[in-house]
């Protein structure tokens, strides 16, 4: 299980049933969630994604609409009997934020919770499947980039051959790094007898929001999953810069550029009711882009 | 005009699709909106209540299901274009808090904005045509209910009359205070003939998150349309209290204490899916109960 489901695709203002951006990043049994604008606890609860799974959370920047839902998740949490740890990835500013509303009701959180401040971009977070790095985006305000990239065994053993051969278990962990094994005949089994090479490790990039910015290229090459903005279609460019945000056409071209698998794109301003122009732009640059509609769970 | 929405009726937990508490108060062409939890712009979007016409805003407390859809509420406003005046009521710490997030977005709202302290009971606000007080409630944290009560001139012109009699129209503020009006003739017609007693003005009272409390009686008696919370049933007055919230037959026996029209009850915990048992249990104590449903509009 590598899948992202959109819980929030719109800009700032909520509008036609679009609610503000998040996204919940289940990877097996842990979920990640990126962003948590205003309602994305219903948002969870509409669609299912189960509470209890959150482990890290993860804050682009600190505009409204990207974490105006994140006390009241938080909060919830707490009344739900939460006891796990919970990790928060955000710009440093978002502490004091939470811990004054905290203190006006002179209550603390009913969990481990553990703020990690993002300063500069790099891994931020090693966990056992996901490695997440974040890189620099360029909006109003400092706003960061998550790529979330699977970590991968070296190898993949071939389950009928270390039966046949009769690898000891204890051996696997060697096996998957390359090791030959040698049996108690003193025979050695060659290390691609008896794995695979493992899968390319899929990668999932949110660009959150930002101006048209090549300069990120680097951080998100070869995403099999890349989410990036349109707040709006090509012919708002001049409105778009303007307001640090993209384009249609932008986003298709750092997907294009970036050489990603797949394209979402998002972030939809209030003023479209209708989506098709959003689709119809973007895949003429990038053919395989697809609309981040709420309630969707894109599979890697 | 005089008519309350409900945008959200349950407690803390969002649940069953109940939001946490809001209400939209439309007096004439003015809206107050009491409390905000999170989700209630989309709740005013989705009950087509105007945004423009809200000139007021009510926090009765700083349980984050009271207020976290303010500060989205507020930045959305702006991003509306919002230029006339915005008066917020509430706990003086939500100065602070509202001021921290626009600060780490180097932001200012963009229409003028006055924050109101509540700091004791008594008046603290008059409109044309609404007198707001507030009064101390027992909940974990200091809570301020209100009541909103009709400010009405003390006698109503009787249009035939008055053109009958020729009376000038800059005599009509004197008539409504009770004076006799004398023609060109010096002939007196008595101010009885002009005018009839004007009504009782209405009166809506809002208890916020309370115990049960028979001390605030004195604040609300003979409200029209009377709020009082009922966050559990009877069977769970021990909760309630330990809890600081109330059961229905404590709403109801506050209804009929402080001689209420008519009471409406919400705050409902997200343990029950189904509501009947709180209106049954309310309404054979206090016969006119009524749930206070997402989306009903109560004319008073």
């Amino acid at each position: 299980m590598f899948a992202l489901t959109i819980l929030g695709c719109n800009s700032a203002i909520a509008a036609y049933g679009r609610n503000p951006t998040a996204q919940a990043l289940q990877v097996l049994d842990e979920t990640f969630l990126i962003d948590c604008g205003e309602g994305t606890q219903m948002q969870l609860a509409r669609y299912k994604v189960k509470w209890s799974k959150i482990s890290r959370i993860f804050i682009s920047h600190l505009h409204g609409d990207h974490y105006f839902g994140l006390p009241g998740l938080l909060s919830t949490m707490g009344l739900l009997g939460r006891s796990q740890d919970l990790h928060l990835y955000a710009p440093p500013e978002l502490e004091d934020i939470l811990q004054m509303q905290l203190d006006v009701t002179s209550a603390t959180l009913p969990y481990p919770f553990y703020f990690h401040p993002i300063t500069k971009p790099g891994v931020i977070c090693n966990t056992q499947h996901i490695q997440v790095n974040t890189f620099p985006v360029v909006h109003g305000i400092p706003c960061w980039g998550f790529t979330f990239k699977e970590i991968r065994n070296p190898r993949r053993i071939i389950s009928e051959r270390v039966k046949a051969y009769e690898v000891p278990s204890d051996f696997y962990s060697e096996l998957q790094h390359g090791k030959d094994f040698v049996n108690a005949k003193g025979t050695i089994i060659p290390n691609n007898e008896l794995t695979d090479a493992a899968p390319r490790p899929r990668t999932y990039a949110y660009c959150a929001d930002t101006i048209y910015n090549e300069a990120m290229i680097p951080y998100i090459q070869h995403a099999d999953l890349l989410y990036h903005e349109t707040t709006y279609p090509a012919e708002q460019a001049e409105l778009a810069a303007k307001r640090f945000h993209s384009t249609t056409n932008q986003a298709a071209n750092i997907a294009q550029l970036s050489k990603a698998k797949k394209l979402i794109i998002g972030h939809f301003s209030s003023r479209y009711e209708k989506l098709d122009i959003f689709l119809k732009e973007a895949s003429a640059i990038f053919p395989d882009t697809e609309l981040a509609m709420e309630g969707t769970c894109y599979a890697l």
